[in-house]
């Protein structure tokens, strides 16, 4: 049971599945859990609060999986920016041979990388994004619709065009992200042209996921509509789960409150407490609209497992029975 | 060559691609050449400014095809309401067999058409409108993603997640919308859960399509970025091209401005000379993201046969090749 893309590949996996950066949840835990499983799964840097930290956590995860996995790096507009010269030198240091880089303006990161052989992926939301990351040298990228958990961007084009539309530009492989945790989505993906599929809110939502008992099950029984895009106003639009908080922030923008008063409200809230208390309601936390087709908590293993069998079965078995011009036979 | 699904085999067509309902743009010609390719095209009746001239406009489609062919009836919001009985008596009349209804409430249609033996396909935007739908006794569904050009609803929730949670649910055929174009998008609605495709803006811009040329070439020069999203102050969210207008109206809802002042901006302006003088800023009109992906402008046998030849490759050489656990051999 196996499906062999350019990505798998390229990357030396099993599955063209991807545990992708997920701020305060990419913990060594769950991305041993998916190496393990034949993913990909990515330590994420600034969960850690020092470049030392990161180094220990790495070592962890070695102690957890002998599979390859990587670690992110997410680049964001802050006030007080993180020393990120000195986390991408404690990945470069660990030995990491896989980097997922995200946000804007990487092109120091991706040279510095590059330089000690390490292959990158770098997500972005749209196709000029994607061109201009193959233009800087990374060997594949994820591209990320609207869908999304988390930093969407601002063109709100969705996957079912997004794909297509950067497979038809973008040369290196691509693996697609935003809106999947299952195997129709994997197979969709496939079709669409990429080479594989990340999942965020998919993988929060399984066993090995360091969060609250609480959130997992938050996230199961919220739907696909459970969502609300924030700092919408501000053009640094985030998805994230729909709570009092989310709500209270839309209709803020909503009335046109000063970026002032946003942020205030939000700083005001517990956001980790969500996580670690396992309170929907403490503060801003990030889900995709694929919670709606998320319906248990299962292992990672149990998830990547299922996830490529009913893959299979709907290329073999849906599909080829549709297309119906050639005959499927046991090999 | 020919996919069969679960819809194909319930309304008798050779491929699962459906032109459905589009305003000033459904007329016999375009929906003549579609079914003449194998394919289902409706027919919009309030295109027609008389039941009158519905029935004339189906009775000259019969001159032009003898395969099926279906007329649309769509219900929306108007301060002063089209005679929706006299077009469903004059549809009837006219021994069409299908039928698409689209918008509010179409209960009352629906039961009077399913009397008369003809078969209803719902278009809705949400899991809960499709079930509604279903529990009305229509015959299929199809489902309209956050990408679509007209009316995508208020959910903003696209194919990618809107697809499967749809046909977790719903247990008559379904066709998705919005947002499809070309093979991959056929062969992603299919791994998603529907039985075929339904496309809007891509059959604008064919031969066939009785809109000026002008405005086929600016769908093909049009990106997928270039969309916008009006009337969403009103809860009456419409997808449009971005031209002069539609731009301006974003910036009015944008600043707050009252609906009697949107609605004379518009009505100022000359919506169909768009489609008739071929001047894409003389007013709003429908497009839809797939544009993007838009690059030619073929007959409509061209585009459908494309299509579903390239989706059997996409199924037979690159789904299959990916899973690899049988071999394919020519039946």
């Amino acid at each position: 049971m196996a499906l062999k893309t350019r990505f798998t590949e390229m990357f030396g996996i099993e599955h063209p599945i991807v545990q992708g950066g997920m701020q305060w949840v990419g913990r060594a835990e769950l991305v041993a859990a998916v190496a393990n499983a034949g993913g990909l799964g990515f330590i994420t840097a600034l969960t850690q609060p020092t470049p030392e930290k990161l180094t220990e956590e790495i070592a962890r995860c070695r102690t957890l999986t002998d599979k390859p996995f990587g670690v992110n790096l997410t680049i964001l507009p802050a006030i007080k920016l993180p020393p990120y010269a000195e986390y991408r030198q404690a990945i470069i240091e660990a030995g990491i041979k896989i980097v997922e880089t995200a946000g804007n303006k990487p092109i120091e990161h991706v040279e510095e990388f590059k330089k000690h052989g390490i292959k990158v992926i770098h997500k972005c939301t749209s196709v000029r994004h994607g061109l201009s990351a193959e233009r800087m040298g990374v060997d594949a990228i994820s591209i990320d619709g609207f869908e999304c958990a988390g930093h969407p961007g601002e063109d709100d084009v969705p996957g079912l065009i997004l794909i297509p539309a950067a497979a038809d530009k973008i040369k290196i492989p691509m693996i697609a992200s935003g809106g999947f945790g299952d195997a129709r989505g994997l197979v969709a993906a496939l079709a669409l042209g990429a080479e594989g599929i990340n999942m965020g809110t998919r993988f929060m939502a399984t066993v090995e996921s360091p969060i609250h008992p609480n959130i997992k099950q938050q996230i199961v029984d919220n739907d696909e509509r459970a969502t609300e895009l924030i700092f919408r106003t501000m053009h640094n639009t985030s998805r994230v789960a729909k709570n009092l908080i989310s709500t209270q922030v839309v209709a803020m923008e909503r009335e046109g409150a000063k970026f002032e008063d946003v942020r205030e409200l939000v700083a005001g809230t517990r956001g980790r407490n969500v996580y670690e208390v396992g309170d929907n309601d403490a503060g801003i936390w990030s889900a995709g609209q694929i919670q709606g087709l998320i319906h248990d908590i299962p292992t990672c293993a149990e998830l990547i497992h299922r996830i490529v069998r009913e893959a299979e079965e709907i290329i073999h078995a849906r599909l080829d029975r549709m297309a119906g011009a050639r005959q499927t036979v046991a090999a």
